[in-house]
């Protein structure tokens, strides 16, 4: 690095900050590129229908930790990431490439236990992994992966589209894979501390499962579209349910007001967060992240056509007051909503290892 | 890693063997899979046409050392070596995503130094750069680009198509960007153990120019169609000449010989290799890599067509003896032709850093 010139540090954008300085940097001119950089996918023109692309990187300590994560979970997962862009555009997965950095620490048979549970991710959401690339990594392991998929051009959803009175719905429950990572972290340091102690994990099994091998929400895309409901707009909860609604808002220029009542929690995780962390459990699921859950808005028309689904929670509105990003509380007070999200760019003590 | 069970080393399979026992895990069924693991890229079916697919990864201090490494040519490079799969395909590419891994060493605008050169070689070949994912890293710089591309369904080819008396090309020389790189180290010694000392690189500048900013050959890809020559197999050189034909060779079933006078070197390169390092000149051109030219096979009958094209030359042809790899050497002894190539899980010190 011979740049002498001035020095702006990462973490002072933060990542989203370097994302949107980096998109004015990238203009688009093909006139097949649909959407580029600022979504959960890419959207292309590919005739007859829209080629849906993303792409997500795993960098082993800084998004996973290998003392408590087993290599076939990390595998799945890492697809499962994917797969949940390509169906927060409302889009069905159709094919995945993985690219791997292994250091000399990875066995032939440790990279065999990756593909084992990439290759029963692909088998569970109906996608071929068909390529990649497989070299050396001077520090652990690197997953970066990249999922592609379609929908039909009428068919995608993007963040930009959610209108006041939009009623913002999410799917399953928030703050498990928080709590299940919590309970991860709190057992290694009582191993670390008496490599005797076995850790107890079959009271959080569902919290931690929710940590180590999450399910991609394509399910409901298949399911709204029986229902004849298409989102106006979608993500998938992968930062965190206040940071990806705020993605929602900035994009389609609209504000929220939220209600922490509705805010699906598990019981378990929920007893958990609040017995044994002293953690509020709403900010668990407000801010907790990689649940993998889809966060969308409908227009309250389609309202009576999903109302009844057992899986589907209506949590709150869109306003039409950018400014406005509201929590409406138990106590019906109202707090400012706030998202602190992941932000891998700060000292790795704060994000989760 | 707690697998207490056997261990085998991946330096004990190597890169490629590592990916054929990958690969038989790795089983395809979805209708639209026309091709996996095992080409240059991946062919999926999009309807009217096939799409191709490829991704590439790139570790600091395996891939690439920027002590000598301007991040505005790793940038270009990076792109360059994810389009010149789909070139190989004989596709013509369309759009690429990006995959950043930062350690804290790297500023914003050491990003952006990145990013303009990634930028200027989309704006080159014609592609849009559309998303992907930026995070932290422990250690480094990681690029993980992923390209995809697109080809009429009678136009793919692959590397097994080679048949009994094609003929072997190879666009451009070879040899350059190994030779490049062999001054860049140098300089770098010379360097570290005087910092007063300026690098003299502008005597080496097609050579340095080579190894820093190759160029993807997508231009031969029209040319071959606007002369109405589709080749029967192809490939880049990426890992070299020997080893890229064995590709050919092993999955057309097929043997080869090379005749070393026809290998394309440039005059410089040559002097430099000979002179300076002391090295055969088409041994660096054998097993080199990262040429970015394209090697592939025509039948005979195609010959007159291209002949006369001012930068294809034929350097061999195809046997049908899948054990003869033979190289005709200068004083017209037959050689075993041998691969070194690049294998990245050897010892560092070994593999171009």
């Amino acid at each position: 690095m011979s740049t002498k010139e001035k020095r702006t540090e990462i973490s002072q954008l933060g990542e989203f900050g370097l994302i949107e300085r980096l998109k004015s940097l990238i203009a688009t001119v093909r006139p097949d590129t649909v959407a580029g950089i600022g979504d959960d996918a890419a959207v292309i023109d590919a005739g007859n229908h829209y080629l849906l692309w993303t792409a997500d990187m795993l960098v082993e300590g800084i998004h996973f930790d290998l003392s408590f994560t087993p290599l076939q979970h990390l595998g799945h997962k890492a697809v499962t990431a994917n797969v949940s862009d390509i169906a927060a555009m409302n889009g069905v997965p159709s094919h995945v490439v993985v690219s791997l950095g292994l250091s000399n620490r990875f066995s032939v048979e440790a990279v065999e236990a990756l593909y084992e549970g990439m290759r029963a991710a692909c088998e569970q959401y109906g996608v071929d992994l068909v390529g990649g690339d497989t070299c050396a990594s001077r520090s652990g392991l690197i997953l970066s992966l990249s999922a592609i998929g379609k929908a039909g051009k009428d068919d995608v959803v993007k963040r930009s589209g959610a209108k006041p009175k939009d009623i913002v719905c999410v799917t399953g429950d928030l703050g498990g894979a928080y709590i299940g990572l919590q309970v991860l972290l709190r057992e290694k340091e009582v191993y670390m501390a008496n490599p005797d102690m076995q850790p107890v994990l079959e009271k959080y099994a569902y919290a931690v499962g929710r940590q180590l091998r999450p399910v991609a929400r394509t399910d409901i895309v298949h399911e709204l579209r029986e229902a004849g409901v298409r989102p106006t707009a979608m993500i998938d909860v992968s930062d965190g349910l206040a940071s990806d609604l705020f993605h929602i808002c900035a994009r389609s220029k609209t504000g929220v007001r939220l209600f922490e009542d509705k805010i699906p929690i598990d019981a378990q995780v929920y007893n958990t967060a609040a017995m044994e962390f002293k953690l509020d459990p709403a900010t668990c699921a407000l801010n907790g992240g990689e649940d993998y859950e889809l966060l969308f808005t409908i227009n309250p028309a389609d309202f009576e056509k999903i109302k009844n689904h057992p899986d589907i929670h209506f949590i709150g509105y869109i306003t039409d007051n950018p400014e406005e990003r509201i929590l409406v509380t138990k106590q019906n007070n109202l707090v400012p909503l706030q998202a602190q999200g992941w932000n891998h760019f700060r000292p790795a003590s704060e994000s989760g290892r």
